[in-house]
């Protein structure tokens, strides 16, 4: 690979989409998905903002900045990285200032199965006083739980059971 | 509370527990599982150092390092993080030399269900080859799954249908 003497002037020739290849990866030597999740929500605040957005209805910055306490600088990092990544949308709301809602993409709203997992795993282990919030079904008000399970024999699985092969992808 | 002056011999006169709270949390105004979830494996390498543990079946230092090529240092701070949160625990295999395996607690393997659902995510969105690794159930090899579902009426749920409301530990 060429040895990058001028990374800044390097960085004005590539596509927008190689940028972040030129800027380095956190885990460059994984071929695993769940690191490429990490690369794209594994920083500070990342999946917060995400699960502000999914399941607290903000869209705007300053929602997020109220809501999060998150160093302004940080937090447009990551909405400008989550628009790169097509997580979310950047709508403008307003005619005059350059204001913006920031609306979940699918891809950005599929993430609601790792926070709800990350939420259990919380409850479970480091909630001594009960969870902090419950998800629930809207349609019948019932208590909302993840699972892993068998799509061959149905079973819900336990970890222990669980095996890892090399994919189509490796 | 009470300003830190000297921070450094303020953290000799805590006990070990509390070590955490003193040296700052990352989000500290946030009462929420899957927060504090992230406060124990939010940080780089954390979940990719479990993933080995759990679906590699890695226990030693040299071969956690010899997978990732994480900086010692990094993965040092993580094994002890983890030993310390009882996550993992710590067995010296060696008479000789003091060298340990790291083991999985069921607080660790439980951790499961999130890289799971990381690795769902990245294989829909960031795996344009395909899944790198598939997860599968060892007693009938067949594929293994996540999903969201409603503990009372027992349909899957889909994201756009959970809501999230206080808890008791709020």
């Amino acid at each position: 690979m060429m040895q990058v003497i001028y990374p800044n002037l390097r960085l004005c020739l590539v596509s927008k989409s190689r940028v972040s290849e030129v800027l380095g990866r956190t885990y460059a030597s994984e071929n695993c998905s769940a690191a490429r999740a990490l690369e794209i929500v594994g920083e500070r605040w990342s999946l917060l903002i995400i699960r502000d957005a999914l399941f607290r209805g903000r869209t705007r910055f300053s929602e997020f900045e109220q809501s999060l306490h998150v160093a302004p600088n940080i937090l447009t990092s990551r909405l400008e990285r989550f628009v790169a990544e097509g997580l979310m949308e950047k709508r403008r709301y307003s005619e005059g200032a350059e204001l913006y809602d920031y609306v979940l993409t699918d891809k950005g709203r599929e993430l609601g199965s790792v926070i709800i997992a990350l939420t259990a795993w919380g409850d479970r282990w480091e909630a001594p006083n009960g969870p902090p919030a419950e998800f629930k079904h809207e349609e019948c008000d019932g208590a909302v739980g993840i699972n892993v399970h068998c799509e061959r024999c149905g079973s819900s699985v336990s970890l222990s059971a669980v095996g890892a092969y090399p994919g189509p992808g490796r």
